[in-house]
């Protein structure tokens, strides 16, 4: 490999030549071989990118760059958001806390490669954009950093997460439509419990996911600010007046999101509790979908050792030595997703709640862990809605045949006979193996008319209309 | 102890005599003994209370139930939330996960109470008022125990939690307003920067406390809808017309809270989101509560060789073996608190997903651990406020000490000189142990009336009106 | 209520007349009002009476306490011990995270009550014993309170959690015993799969709880190391030379279990890694007691319209209002426990992670959670077997059908025909509900006869002797 | 893109036709589009090629696979340890859970392969092995994904994880020796408390680590226990006898592990507590380097207004806007994984404590959380001791001034004038700020001689040879 010779304030560092990265980003490479290479996502420095391109606009605006100098850094932002240089970001997650060396990564990447749009060579000549005094002006890690981060974060929530969400919740609220009559026993605690229809079933499910979608965007308003004017420390020095306000308008007009700056820098950059709060929103959807899925798998189990109520999609051969299984899988790649999403809010909670004095230095790996339960939900919700859920039906056979048979009909007699003589022919119903109207009657307590009379599945399942 | 015989649908259990409860409570008393004994929460059987009040008042509206029963009900219940009763709950949290056997509980205590109130004795006589068939009516376990959660819940946070943290909101807010022009080093990566003011760093906090109770807020309205009138699977099976929205109202208007009843009977008896939710934001909170109180130790740490740029108040002899010794105790209460609240979020996400099919069982501990994080909270932030951020004092000595001697004033010249020079002259005072002015001027990058000019801590902290 | 006045070295503080607890612990519960009172287990007043006993010995033995002031401070530790003054420990968990005031209201007590013993009223007359100089002689809150903490764990492992969970075991490894030919369909992913008996799903049962008790036995090494002799930072200053080892062995002695001298006092004081790897133990034990409750309550769900292949004991009424039922209760029990342990290993992670130069200030969170987990599983084991596993029966009549009708004993022809022939019988009789045999046959890939002799249940269970 | 189409028992299925696998890889890609691709971890891979290889040999020395095939077989498993297949496994994490789509990925690539070397064409001709009826011969996903598992985790603790933690101990432990004599003040609560010596502080750090190995290698029994011969339920359906012991003996051999069979394989099915408890471990180191790399950054804090009392080593430009600044980076990097590994670790948890039944299906999930964590400790323990521990140097000057500057060195005085006198001579020095040499003096405790003879912090620190 051929190698160039990069400047920073340390040094000279040789560099390969045909990368556009710098110094810094080449000693962070060197000095942090942990995990596997180039561990940074890809969505951070998208983040990156737009606001390089936010801050060159504003730092123009405000005269403190000159117009030059802000479309060759746009140029560049404009290509790392077309997907051109994703080979030119290898740091990992497990560096510097605060993100450093990735901006100056970002940094070095736009200062050279304007340096070849300009027509030199990668490291030939003098500068004409400078990493430091021109990419990064008016800005700090401490505050591109947590900028990169809600960006990026922000985006995976509307643009991933929540479409993903919506999509298994309107296929489940179609089934939920579709199943409104069907009446099925119920179950708690596991065990046989009054009637229900699939249709309500299903319609809880529907609820669950559209408490959780209220949540997650309760969360957006925190996820939008930005940090970016806050500089160091949080007070914004060398920062021109009126920065804040505007690299934020331009971020929002880039990405088309509605971004503003934080009120309070000094919280955007010692904490991160926006990630915390938003994340929360995904481990309690991660909650409620692991419910749904773990339910219609135990619904579907069988084929004839189960509960066997639905049917679900046969996507692939189950077994590799039992010929003709077939299993749950998209519920399984769900619970797997939960489990992570579970345990990432625990690793973003032990990182948000480390800022010490002015900044928290856990800012990538709470960015990692945010963005991967962020597509990792959304994927997993369009798979199971489009693999599982849109191909739920009713085993009509067997659900029917199990409402009939139910002893928890019994409750029906409840407000006719009290609780106690209802329990009684339960009792001996279950005890016996034998119906619930021959017991009913045998104990006299209820004609063979009143019992047929009061006791229909059908009357048990309150008020259908409200699914 | 004399006992006295109690029967239910399974035959008859010998009870204390003195005691009101009836079979079921005896057998879970001695069914379930894990751990402390009557360990489940008492705000709990206060939400039963003011629900089965609720209950023989929708009842008796909806012409289900006789007035004098409904009045007979009413008056235990009022007794129980004047704090008679406590004694009369001897029931753990480890036992049925839908809480049936503490629901039974109150209906056998309020059951036999009334009795007595009728002038039998205990046990004595055809009973007035039946667990079962009266004070539980139109109800069970299954929509009461999470109507009990979500009351003793929302109580709790409305009452205390929230409260608590305004208090010291509002405390550190005074802090932030009366220390916005004292001047001092900001510190990133544990290490010297540019500089900021005392109050500047505290608003920070307080921006982090405002958001948490946001955050919180946020989570009442999904808190304050009430399962009640879903009974055994959510269908609403033996009630009466209206019940559940009429039984919402009372519930409200017997608490002063504005309960709602669930639009989704099925999601609020199979999940429990609704406490996922809300302490997700207790998470979130106890997050910026650790972040707060860290801050405030580091800062305080010393006398001699710590931080010490601020005093707190010195409130107990510190060391039983180092005379003369001062810690921040306060501190370490809120941030041990934070752990268990943090531990916390981790037991009711486990327990929150899992859910099976018309009920989730793990009610119980759900709501041990939502009420001991929102008292808890609340508690430590009170205590926090009036024996350690009240008395937050600067070291002004201190402070004006570290911030003339800091190397990162250097920052300021970046816009007159650029990073490179800049970092020369840090890395150079830094090696030398001289400070910047001298080196800016031996290595002639600055006149000494142009550094005095450009390095000014004070216009180096931005806009101080922002606080 | 009358008061008397106890000094301390800042100061007077007036104290309940009628409690042997002096200025530091009525200062403690002054400015530590924070959940419930007297909060702090006290499993850990118990292991700082066998500390201080112990102590007061090896200073006597080493020449640094009289005889007398041994004798009297061991006379009020085994009063303590006799449980004689629970009602003098009124301290919460959440006070100074050394647990200096839990370690003085110790110190307090004994030097108070020591005095009574020799005949004066209390706070009358010159102190025989002093709290600090006397009692806590050769100690320091911050090597007492690990020590404390050590010796409540380390009992409550060995005298409540392991006899739990051996109890359950052996409980398990009969009806492993007893089932160990009594052959059932298998399934995986929910799913049926190839048949297993009852007895082998049972033994991974019991293979999971000795895996358990091995790594929790694996702990008990690092637990029984205790920090005393290490005095305020780890280097037992003003502790008499020998003491380390000797004090240990006193606590030995006195308590009957192996504890001796930590090797590393800085690492016994500054870090609980201890505490953390044992409670891995118990959280490994809370993830298998979770996978063992669940099956048995899934296997056991029904009684018509779920598995039902076992028979669970029937302990109490099932539903308030659904008559006749009953659920799994204990298993409910067990998951809850479950749930909490795995809440409590996250606090005890994120306190344990935070030690701070030369101390942990987490101590009293850490041992709150640890001797709640150790408690709870041991009890809800016990509970949990006497209740629910002794009386496990199958349901032979169900067991059969299910295992006769599967269609995965086409496994067995794989190694005849191929996994491709069998999968197309399997799918075929699935299709067309018929038997496997039907379609083998039909499909012309196997004869009747061969059909009868190698597809046989009772030869794919295995070795039935490994149980 | 040119394909061929590939057939299972489910039907044909287009697959590219330049890649060796199958039908059922092709499926599980089109079907589970969740998250980046190819996120199954390659370590699992290797793991399967290592135990088909071993099945083969298995299978052959006991007679029911031909030579020829065992040694096609072979060959290609060896091809892919050789790293030739890496592209050949594009296969997701969320897939099945019981990872049998990995399974047939490999079984499928293994045949094509084999077909290929046996000089057809891919897909051309009568297959010469086939993917379920010989690559997969005497085996069940449910035996070999967790097999590869185990191999994957075994190795990657004792070939990264434990090397890398044995290399900071050692490189901690040069260190405590060296600094085995530097006095300096210690920190209790982050409060100036007695002296100590920077050798014995981090000689606490080294006695974490070893705890630490020392419970990591406690679990390696567990861990080397494989499950294979378990196949679909654990009965060892369709293998031969003796499979199970021969098949471990073969995976020993070509691993160089001590690898052996399962004593219970429906527990090697059904649960993943090993994987559990040697995570629980990994947990606990996380929780000692945090506390290790904590301290280190808050000890090297500075350079003016921290605590720096250490030096480390300046790897890299610390800031991006403040010149000359460096930051404890590599500190950062280890408290992030250990953020990580505490968050895996509930991933861990949540995923283990629900195998139903015969089977555990949050394999792929546990075992990508797992071999993350034991990666990411191995690499930044090298990073962390190579970049940061090996350069650490005391601020002679520094520490000396704390010292003697320190109010605690009052705490000799105990012995010779009792605690409250002492305290009395701190609190006035530290109110006056004089020395408490001035104060005892003046409150006519102590002479100025006794002084000197009593208060020498180098007769503070204990025994020094204990390191």
């Amino acid at each position: 490999m051929k190698f160039r010779i990069e400047k920073d304030t340390m040094g000279a560092v040789p560099v390969p030549a045909d990368k556009y990265w710098g110094a810094q980003t080449e000693r962070s490479k060197n000095n942090f071989k942990i995990g596997s290479a180039a561990s940074m996502p890809l969505e951070i420095i998208e983040g990156f990118a737009y606001l390089k391109k936010a801050a060159a606009y504003a730092n123009c605006d405000l005269g403190v760059l000159p117009i030059e100098k802000r479309d060759a850094i746009a140029a560049v932002c404009d290509e790392i958001l077309a997907g051109k240089w994703t080979n030119q970001f290898p740091l990992v997650i497990w560096q510097t806390g605060s993100g450093t060396q990735s901006n100056m990564n970002v940094n070095e990447v736009i200062a050279n490669r304007a340096q070849v749009l300009k027509g030199f060579a990668i490291g030939e000549g003098e500068p004409f954009i400078k990493a430091n005094d021109d990419v990064n002006k008016s800005q700090s890690s401490n505050d591109t950093f947590p900028t990169a981060m809600h960006i990026a974060a922000y985006k995976a929530v509307v643009e991933t997460t929540i479409p993903g969400i919506e999509k298994l919740r309107d296929t489940l609220h179609e089934k939920a439509v579709a199943f409104h009559a069907v009446i099925k026993i119920g179950r708690t605690h596991l065990m046989d419990a009054t009637p229900l229809t699939l249709g309500q079933e299903i319609s809880g499910y529907v609820a669950q996911l559209n408490y959780g979608l209220k949540a997650l965007r309760n969360t957006l308003p925190h996820l939008s600010e930005v940090a970016l004017g806050g500089t160091a420390v949080g007070t914004g020095l060398n920062t021109p007046t009126g920065y804040d306000v505007k690299v934020a308008e331009y971020i929002a007009h880039f990405t088309g999101h509605p971004f503003r700056t934080a009120p309070n820098k000094f919280e955007a950059l010692a904490a991160h509790d926006a990630i915390v709060e938003s994340h929360g929103a995904l481990k309690q959807i991660a909650v409620s979908l692991h419910k749904i899925a773990n339910d219609i798998r135990m619904l579907a189990s069988g084929p004839r050792s189960g509960i066997g109520e639905i049917h679900i999609p046969e996507n692939e051969p189950g077994s590799s030595i039992m010929p003709g299984k077939v299993n749950p899988t998209q519920c399984e790649a769900v619970t797997m997703v939960c489990a992570q999403v579970m345990g990432n809010d625990v690793a973003i909670t032990v990182s948000g709640m480390q800022g010490h004095y002015e900044l928290n230095v856990f800012k990538p790996v709470m960015a990692a862990n945010f963005l991967q339960s962020a597509r990792l939900l959304g994927d997993v919700c369009v798979s199971f809605a489009v693999h599982c859920a849109s191909g739920i039906e009713p085993n009509y056979k067997r659900i029917e045949e199990l409402v009939n048979n139910s002893l928890m009909l019994v409750t029906a007699l409840n407000t006719k006979i009290g609780y106690y003589k209802s329990a009684e022919i339960a009792q001996t119903a279950h005890k016996d193996g034998t119906t619930l109207k021959q017991e009913a009657v045998r104990l006299g307590y209820v004609t063979a008319e009143d019992f047929d009379a009061w006791v229909k599945p059908e009357e048990m399942v309150g008020n259908l209309k409200k699914i």
